[in-house]
């Protein structure tokens, strides 16, 4: 993560903290041997009651992630406020279109993101979700490659995606995962309901508890054996092909 | 364009002249006030030879390239070998399928040209095109992004894409230039002949005078105001639209 998305220092950290931009941190690194006062102890009760992430790391690591003076302390902090998947449902319950979301299962690379957050917003997709861990968050790389779609579309961050797809599915969404050798082509999928696509990551697919919560695995077809789309080029080619099939 | 794609030093730079790399140099830089001994004219004259564009610069210009001693002679040069396009025409000539191009008018961003060229192979296209000026050249941030598609497909650099597409026209081709206020939607048309797609860069769209080349303006359809997306994300969408209808 780029040094645009972090807030470093006693001071800084809790003010962000006591502001309305506290939901917006995604995690606070705090230096594992930093003497507890008072301002670090806020700070953790803070980040506790925020439930925000805490990781305790050696101070080398922090000085690695910044070169000023971090006191210890420093907080990652996305440019966007993410939405809450309830609230998601909520506003799409009375559409008689079908809805569209995407789910990024490990996505890495915050270009791809980028994009993918970006094609979902002219696809008039609903949402797009990611997982809070083990994935790129919407730092400001994603927003700049998102052509700024990152404002205008919900994005949904959850601690599990296997429970938000069993969520989906109980508000008529088919869950369909995005995989090389899935059962079914994109091509010859019916379309016809509230629809979730699930991407995995670059590096290694849509993970099996995932998959085996998904409805159908479907994969796109190539011609010939070079078999290796880039994620934001098979999210664009099924999200279009959802809109084809919708007639748009 | 990255330093792992430049080659600089009197004798470097004529060494690869003098093999058969000659080919992969994309253009060479000369300072402006260097003094002409036999080994500059030399290099100066087999640049001639092998149609090298020689750009002079200030001396600066070159010292903010590489920090090596550069003796006032720096090359670009590509990973890969461009393919003639009379080679592509004379390999797809009795294919029973459609063929299917792409060129690209202008993209800027190696990102997004290395994710077309990884597309393109996926898509069984038969060759990328892209133009001598203006646009990105295949450098080693495009082999990365494109996965090793580079030398994989036919990479085509042509001096005017004018000419090209009038090359393959009479090759069976019909063009279609992508843009956002296109004719016709991609999805309204058959495509059942040899294909072209054009696509605009990352600015400026395909230009005025290569749009009125092409047969038809396309555009993709999209749901709401947000009308962006990503080159490289446009282009997947028309060429698996291509596989799509044939049956792939």
């Amino acid at each position: 993560m780029e040094n645009s998305d972090i807030v470093y220092g006693r001071n800084a950290v809790e003010g962000i903290l006591n502001s309305d931009r506290a939901t917006r941190i995604n995690k606070i690194l705090i230096s594992q041997n930093i003497k507890k006062d008072n301002k670090v102890s806020n700070i953790i009760k803070l980040a506790i009651d925020n439930k925000i992430p805490i990781q305790y790391v050696p101070k080398e690591r922090l000085s690695t992630i910044t070169t000023q003076v971090h006191q210890g302390v420093i907080a990652y902090i996305s440019p966007i406020q993410y939405a809450d998947l309830d609230d998601v449902l909520e506003n799409i319950k009375d559409k008689e279109e079908n809805s569209l979301i995407i789910m990024l299962d490990g996505v890495q690379d915050p270009h791809n993101l980028g994009a993918i957050i970006r094609t979902a917003k002219c696809a008039g997709a609903d949402a797009v979700i990611i997982p809070k861990r083990n994935a790129s968050l919407v730092t400001s790389t994603v927003e700049k490659c998102s052509a700024g779609a990152v404002s205008l579309i919900p994005i949904v961050q959850v601690t599990n995606l296997n429970n938000a797809i069993d969520l989906l599915k109980e508000h008529g969404f088919w869950a369909y995962a995005a995989e090389a050798d899935g059962a079914e082509s994109y091509t010859s999928v019916k379309y016809n309901t509230n629809t979730l696509f699930v991407m995995g990551g670059e590096n290694q697919g849509v993970s099996k508890l995932t998959k085996e919560k998904c409805d159908l695995n479907i994969k796109i077809n190539m011609k010939g054996d070079f078999n290796s789309l880039n994620v934001s080029n098979a999210a664009s080619i099924l999200m279009f092909e959802f809109l084809r099939q919708q007639g748009v």
